[in-house]
């Protein structure tokens, strides 16, 4: 499949490296043609990386992984353009986070809303899935590497079809299906992006990343 | 030990009834002396159970539990009395949950902010300490419920003997000291109050309460 990764930071790196270990084809998208850390990924990977523009991975794109820090993702996004967007899914791996008022960080989009619906809404014709979010990158695409890949993660968003083909990726990069709980509508977002909080917390608590959580019953 | 519980709904009830079969003397405490739901409790436990007003019950208690709903917390304990929580540890399991807005419930103090930070600046004399917000009540007196006792929970505050003292109380409902999470100061408040939201998308998509998390490395 053709994917867009917008963003260059290690979450774009690690997922987009995954994708391109699966087979598919990947267009790093920046601000700018000429990024530095997309041209090692392209350097990294060869003939199945490419980088762009925001516009022109969007365009490449059949999906779109949104892996932009949560303050900049909607006009990342906007630089992406909504002619490239619409009819697509946005796979929202970004959290709201600012850290502009001090540690710990608040969040800049919180509780009556989310960074999810935010995108959904100045989007409307794409279909927005939030997923991953809730843990370190590197966790993402490998969830093996704690408790043998036994622990949780999340969907939400309001297109069926859109989920069921991030639940697809998201298998194939080793989640067993019954550890993807489906919380609904995009309105969720609003609780794992309100997860950040705590996850920050327990990271300093335990002074490691790596961890996740697994919901016991 | 003499123990105070404000709130006489299930949480209070379940917290209060703990307590009494593991042998402290328990005053639950409401807006009123003759609340049905305390007088029952009394009835229910016998001679180590008292009912009074949220005063009575503060000034009886050596440790006070705040099982009040959120968002009538700090008009409890206001009615409870300064005098009657200074220098006395407030366990704060109360959630600041916001349903005049309708579903998903949103939190009334959030981000910036949390209920236990509301409370122990409206009490500087107090010692909050946040625990158990974060599960079903039935869970926080019997962790052994879900997956053998094996999973976590929290407390944060700024009086590190506090957090200690209700570390033994938590120990006494059954909590293994290693799944017992300090998270530091009461600003950690906030991250275990903004759960909330997950936890309610949980609860919906699992159709259960009778869950917690467990941290996973």
């Amino acid at each position: 499949m053709k994917i867009a990764i917008l963003g260059t930071g290690t979450v774009g790196d690690t997922i987009g490296s995954k994708l391109i270990e699966l087979g598919h084809s990947v267009m790093m998208g920046s601000r700018t043609k000429d990024n530095v850390k997309a041209k090692a990924f392209v350097e990294k990977h060869g003939s199945n990386a490419r980088a762009g523009t925001f516009s022109d991975a969007a365009a490449f794109g059949e999906i779109i992984f949104n892996c932009t820090s949560g303050g900049a993702s909607l006009e990342a996004l906007k630089m992406a353009g909504e002619q490239n967007l619409n009819g697509k899914i946005i796979v929202d791996i970004a959290n709201p986070l600012d850290f502009s008022k001090g540690m710990p960080p608040s969040l800049s989009v919180v509780n009556t809303n989310s960074l999810g619906e935010e995108i959904q809404k100045t989007f409307p014709l794409a279909k927005v899935v939030k997923a991953l979010n809730t843990m370190w990158c590197g966790i993402m695409v490998n969830p093996a590497m704690v408790n043998n890949g036994d622990h949780n993660t999340f969907v939400c968003g309001n297109h069926e079809e859109a989920k069921a083909e991030v639940k697809r990726i998201l298998t194939s990069f080793g989640w067993k299906n019954e550890n993807i709980l489906d919380l609904g509508d995009l309105k969720s977002a609003r609780g794992t992006e309100m997860f950040l909080p705590l996850w920050l917390q327990i990271y300093s608590a335990k002074k490691t990343g790596t961890f996740n959580i697994k919901i016991v019953e």
